[in-house]
């Protein structure tokens, strides 16, 4: 049976307009409070090219910390597994154990996708990178194939300026020596990692690189390796969702990773990558129809990888 | 290019007995104490019925928590999703944190396959069954498609008399009203159901259903909807083996479950079921070589689901 | 300037009365659901033999952790500082770090005074005294020079019913080995010692002894060695309002002890003690107008140890 | 039996270089290092003038966290019980949930002596004086009668260079909007106010207020009424050494505090106060040989406030 993708992401959108929520836009950065909160879009890009959009899949919106799983990618590859001595491969357990965590566990974060993990990351490559802001960038815009995206510098001086528990964080980890730059360095380089703006298209354009096996299928060159790929795959499954990965592994069924922005890119491994906005967050701070969109997405298409 | 399981089998049976390796036998349970730490395991069973063994295959062990998934599938269909109220579905984190989140959390167990929520799974089947405890080791023997599986009384018992710990998370559960029935009652079946002895071959033949998209492949009877089949699969992706869910992930990449047994089971979901035993725990309570022969097996066939 | 202590309880028992206070009777113990919740008692009690008394001063109420204090002060005269290898002497923190400390911190109570501990001191006694429950109860007969002294069968039947919640840390602790005898056997000794009932007057004659440098003034028997006393009253100022002590010793100043049945008793070492008993508990397990009471009665006659 | 005190810290200085004894000066402050190890003094002055000295008792040295409580005194003279509102005053319990314990309890420190705690006090009197370094150290001259206090301004910088964790904390405090002033600016004050130097005379001096009601025994001032002592001094008791508080209640039974410099300055009300510094410390932060002297002290003279 062929399954018609188009048909479904109409529908998906269609089904979600008629959903009553509530929920609100990650209000804690001044620059995305302005966000229209009812915009929803959502893109589906299968590495034999074809693509489906619905929505405003084709607006501009701050990718935050999907970001992260660019970050640590590249990173990844760079040091190999020597990354592993800073920064775990565990879930989080819930929220209010992020700090008691670092503290108990000798300041390594427990896994590369919370803030703490990020900002190691971000600290990683400073010292990797001759130019960390530049060089960064170029390699999402050779994710992506397309030298449009850039970062948002008014996000990122806008976060910057009440960034005050990432700086408590950093702090923490400078105190226990896992962070070898200076904090105001790693927390510009952060906030601006966050500050990317993409389309949703972009977005799933930009992680097809994970679905394929580590090679970038816009110009075919090797990012990752294959094992490196999986792992990270493997990553996102288990800690892609803040306090909610077991959640979205559970109803959705597919490695992915969420950001603040209200935007989710979730990959199948060697077919596609797919990607949803919405900015109304839920408590945990990931966006509720693009959970709901995912969660009927892999139902209906039986696309999960269990 | 075929792949030729046989010989990856007896190739990883072979590397694994040149590891210089400590980690002990669990011996928190005086029964299994006595069992030979260095036996070693691993069979590969097909949905297409082929299947490989290697090593001490063909050994009874006691299966201990990787029952907890059978457990689990059996009050999940007969439930369905109310038993999301009494238990979650996400990772731990630390181990350090089980009490606490439980006090902290109101009661509910973060998910099926941590002790406490195993507990509560166990309530709730007695509830649900007229005979539990022998109406669960049917339900098993059909899995296994084989009415030799038996409980090991001996050390049902003798996990009853040390399990302090268990009595005291069982007592908690209670206090916050999520344990229905006596404590004793609850704690004799859980004994009971983590005593249930099979070899690598019967335990891979018993996953083979959650493989099969819900169906057992020995009677063709429907034991779980596709959708329940692909969650249970993502539980036990996100929550199967306590603190290090993360690392089985990140290393194997495949959905499973450990107990302190010294076995691990684990599926690819529409292929195939994939078992080892090793006696001999990491801290966290897993087969130090079970992990590791998977890890090889994952890598040197592919079969990961990232 | 000579005070009026009749003038001053008299004085607050009027105050108190015009308190619009909200609060509940401990509603967890099914026995104690019955008292009623206006009741106010308040008893002070010199080493010089005058005594002064108002409100329901003499009327019999549940002690129960009040006799905490008892059980140590026994515990301490027999075994000596053997016992903090078992127990600390330090406060608690916070209600929700009582699991996780003892899970923590090996199974070591953080002091004898939270239940955890105050099992660990039952224990202790059940090792020491031929026959636990008759000699207990003949030992606080003696500091309360009243042989009419006894527990309240009911209240401990009623208690150990519904007492999961010391069953399982009595199993956390068993876990750890921190208590040897069985578990029911430890129960069911700490449900009698908390079963104790007395009046306010006696309860504070009782508590003399703990002023008056370990010597019983109903006999001048030598209870408790001089230091052993000093030590036992700073661990009331530590550790006697569970997670309220520092509040109590900020606002009162006076070693002390509460209990959920209601009851407070204190002392000003080398002169007095003083009990309270009013059946409203706040939402840390204290009297509400008992720790009123008592803040009024030191500010009054300037009668702190600070 | 008079008392003759002047024996008494001959011999205590005297039994106590007999010692064997280890534990590290505190080596995270740089300039603090240097500090001979091996240093003792003690000082014990009384309200009636008459006072009692012994081994190094007149060498300068860092006040630290003893400082903490003049800055208490000035800031809740100045705001009275609305100081209340943003720092508790219950004991820490266990160090590793400072943070956890700030999280949970959304921002506001469990007691103005933990290092979350003084930022805020810190943070207050910054809003409440108009020069807060040049009238902090004006206020502590004249409770010490000496205008030759300062601070070190090595030992302020040398600090703050390296005060990650301390910067940690303030950042999330600011994080919670309990820090009202840039992070930096309440930093820099908060290493200033630890820099004091003082000789255990002076600080014994500075510490008679307390002793004395709230009344400077200097200049026959009014520093702070006699409830607010009596309460500061309850603070004292239940938080002055970190997670060694019960501790030193139990074997000291004064109220006091310690400084990670090795200085402990202790009262009791009425009569005197008392300081000791030797700079080898515990693992808890407070000197080994300044607890020692004091439980001693207590011991010998009987002068204990239980």
């Amino acid at each position: 049976m062929k399954i018609d993708y188009n048909e479904i992401l109409q529908q998906i959108t269609l089904d979600l307009k008629n959903i009553k929520y509530k929920g609100d836009v990650a209000n804690y950065i001044p620059e995305l409070k302005s966000v229209d909160p009812n915009k929803f879009g959502i893109s589906l890009q299968f590495l034999n090219k074809r693509g489906y959009n619905s929505g405003d899949f084709n607006i501009k919106f701050s990718i935050q910390s999907v970001s992260k799983v660019f970050a640590l990618a590249m990173a990844f590859e760079k040091l190999g597994n020597k990354i592993w001595h800073r920064v775990g491969v565990e879930p989080s357990g819930t929220s209010f154990n992020s700090l008691l965590q670092l503290e108990y566990e000798n300041g390594i974060p427990r896994n590369p996708f919370i803030n703490a993990g990020a900002l190691v990351v971000c600290d990683i490559l400073i010292d990797l990178l001759s130019e960390p802001k530049k060089d960064f960038l170029k390699f999402v815009q050779k994710l992506a194939g397309n030298i449009h995206i850039q970062y948002n510098k008014n996000v990122a001086r806008s976060e910057s300026e009440v960034g005050y528990r990432n700086a408590s964080l950093a702090y923490l980890l400078k105190d226990f020596g896992n962070i070898k730059n200076p904090v105001d360095k790693v927390l510009d380089f952060y906030f601006h990692i966050c500050s990317i703006e993409m389309t949703c298209e972009e977005l799933s354009k930009s992680f097809l690189v994970f679905a394929n096996h580590g090679i970038n299928p816009h110009n075919k060159e090797k990012i990752l390796s294959e094992s490196k790929t999986k792992r990270l795959n493997a990553l996102m499954q288990s800690c892609g969702f803040y306090d909610e990965s077991g959640e979205f592994t559970f109803t959705v069924g597919l490695p992915g990773k969420s950001g603040v922005g209200g935007g989710i890119a979730a990959i199948f491994p060697g077919e596609f990558a797919i990607s949803v906005w919405s900015p109304r967050l839920n408590k945990k701070g990931n966006s509720i129809l693009g959970m709901k969109a995912l969660e009927l997405f892999t139902t209906i298409s039986g696309k999960s990888v269990f």
